[in-house]
């Protein structure tokens, strides 16, 4: 098969075929996608300026708009992972020497600031232990000391499963003339929230937890008070790729005709029409209560192991992901590779701030059911006996 | 289905099924997708972190040196479409002040100059008419003049349909103590490169083009010298998602052990895989070859309907994109969508410098075939008989 020509030659273990096991995911994400979207994803495909192509990017428009309950015009998927969203939602919105207030109670702020660090702004952080949420008079604290145009809080904080309250906290930031930027990756769909209402200027989700779709796209969208930032700025983004002047064009979001900008990701946005469509169908309130009925559930189960969580108040709580202490002795090693390699479940470690302190298990989307709960919690205890305990 | 507490009501058109007519894709990229790498595309997912999905990653390594005729330790794939490896490459090897040489023939230079001039680099273009190519002379007076350090060149330039000679170019590069970029996304498989031989330094690509995966992960690869700039960076690059220090260690290239980075999007990795394993099996060079003779073969009938090639030296025309001039009184437009209606094909006109002056016909990967070119000429043919043809 190698000629004269050619020096480098084709790689054996890539001649060999695709296999991959059948997994329970029940970590922090990607959770298992249904069959419905699976076939989405494996859908022959079309042009992306396609008229057929354009009408699934205005259903997956709709689909945001409902699940992020705000009617913005300025709505669409980025063509790339929730973090990639991040990055877009930052570069858009902070321009060299802007101020920005970074709320950080888990590696989703740290990330934050490191970007925006990158971005060139001016990073002010307001911090909380892990498993702590803010109040609304520390982000007000935070607000009159700092003067930031921008506000960044995670909404389902996945490192250490804490939800962050958000009433209230769309109007304070105006009132300080400050835009509001929430992280939703871990919680939309599992734990309400409304984007108009609150007040939410920038607004940013992953399409692999509770939608249950592959990683590759991922839902924002701007309100009116961010345009008019995003309008008023001196100099261009940083990335023409998520320049949003563009994507809001690709996306029919600025009423000019469409022009070509990137090739979009084409099966990613299939699979999330899909997942977006399934929301839609289940409805948001039947979704937040699977959410909020199956992690009580698996609580309740934890607590009678003699296990400790992690997030004290129970309202403070995200619903998708459960941090639990690594029970005193245990390496949470053992314990993971226990589950995975007996019953073929994932769940995590810690990560960042609750790095070798917690158990994680996300319960998201189609996993979010009494049935995996028990099996879980099942699993766990067949852990908690069979994996070697030291005295510590 | 709506309730009190949500403004925003679930939108009807979401909750049609998803219906997707079949094309025959024959335009410059999304090309169609066989059904094994649909399959991938549409498996069960594991985690970003799982053994088997960095074996999967290793393999897309494997893959991907083969297919660029590298050692380089650093190749891996971008979690984006070939857009966003642009911006990689250009994020992580410029700094603000850098100066980089851009060779701009058509709209990639263009792109790629816009980006670099985001970034705060130091740009100069070096311009040649659409549908021409740059002569080692041409880029020699270039570097002399500009004393850049990173030249940027497309080989396959989709928007004319012109094949960039690369021979010689690293080594003249390397004389001018400047580093070789060079965006392969139309050309990867379809025409010869060595990216080693030819000592580029960094080269990408995309998948939806030759390789016949849906667009979503893109091919990259660093040189040892680029690798050395990169290292010797007194600033971070400003994105964090694309930062090919973090990358590196994701994706083994490090020697260190993997830290979580991103959620990587799995399902584009999956059908990476495939669309790699399928050019390993074929060989690059039969690859090669099918294209030059499908290529051949659609010239020769499109000159026999007395149209006129766009780029007129055989040796200069791009094996995978055919650029041909709109004949005389005829709106492209009419003739694209002709063949859409009455064929179910894609062909399509220009795109940037040459908007309105081509059409232009793709034959990529399993798309290029004999049976294809004659559909493709038939229905062109059937076009030029209907179309209005209105006196200029």
């Amino acid at each position: 098969m190698t000629s004269s020509l050619l020096h480098v030659p084709p790689p054996q273990r890539l001649l060999q075929p695709l296999a991959m096991p059948e997994r329970l995911m029940l970590g922090p994400g990607p959770s298992n996608v249904p069959p419905r979207i699976l076939a989405a994803s494996g859908r022959q495909l079309l042009g992306h300026m396609h008229p057929e192509m354009l009408q699934v990017m205005d259903e997956i428009k709709a689909g945001i708009q409902y699940a992020f309950q705000t009617q913005n015009q300025l709505t669409l998927a980025i063509s790339g992972t929730g973090h990639c969203a991040m990055e877009a939602a930052l570069l858009n919105l902070l321009e060299q020497g802007d101020t920005v207030l970074v709320a950080i109670n888990g590696i989703w702020g740290q990330r934050a600031a490191e970007i925006a660090r990158r971005l060139g702004a001016n990073v002010r952080e307001l911090l909380k232990p892990p498993g702590d949420y803010f109040t609304l008079q520390d982000i007000e604290e935070g607000l009159a000391q700092q003067k930031p145009s921008v506000l960044f809080i995670t909404h389902g904080e996945s490192s250490t499963g804490v939800l962050q309250p958000l009433e209230g906290l769309g109007n304070l930031c105006h009132r300080y003339g400050c835009l509001l930027l929430v992280d939703a990756v871990a919680s939309l769909g599992g734990a309400p929230i409304f984007m108009d209402q609150q007040e939410i200027d920038v607004l940013y989700s992953g399409s692999q937890k509770v939608l249950n779709v592959p990683p590759g796209s991922a839902p924002i969208s701007f309100s009116q008070r961010a345009r008019e930032k995003m309008l008023r700025r001196k100099t261009k983004p940083q990335s023409f790729y998520l320049d949003m002047g563009w994507l809001a064009n690709y996306w029919g979001c600025d009423g000019k005709p469409r022009r070509y900008h990137h090739t979009a990701p084409t099966n990613s946005f299939f699979s999330l029409r899909e997942g977006l469509a399934m929301l839609a169908e289940l409805g948001l309130e039947s979704s937040w209560e699977r959410h909020r009925a199956s992690c009580a559930q698996l609580c309740q189960g934890l607590r009678d192991m003699g296990l400790e969580l992690f997030v004290k108040e129970e309202k403070a709580r995200l619903p998708t992901i459960t941090t639990v202490r690594v029970p005193e002795g245990y390496d949470w090693k053992e314990i993971t590779a226990f589950l995975m390699d007996n019953y073929g479940i994932e769940i995590a470690g810690g990560l960042g701030p609750s790095a070798g302190k917690v158990l994680r298990i996300g319960l998201m989307g189609c996993n979010s059911t009494s049935e995996n709960v028990t099996r879980v919690l099942r699993a766990l205890r067949e852990a908690l006996r069979h994996c070697p305990r030291c005295r510590l």
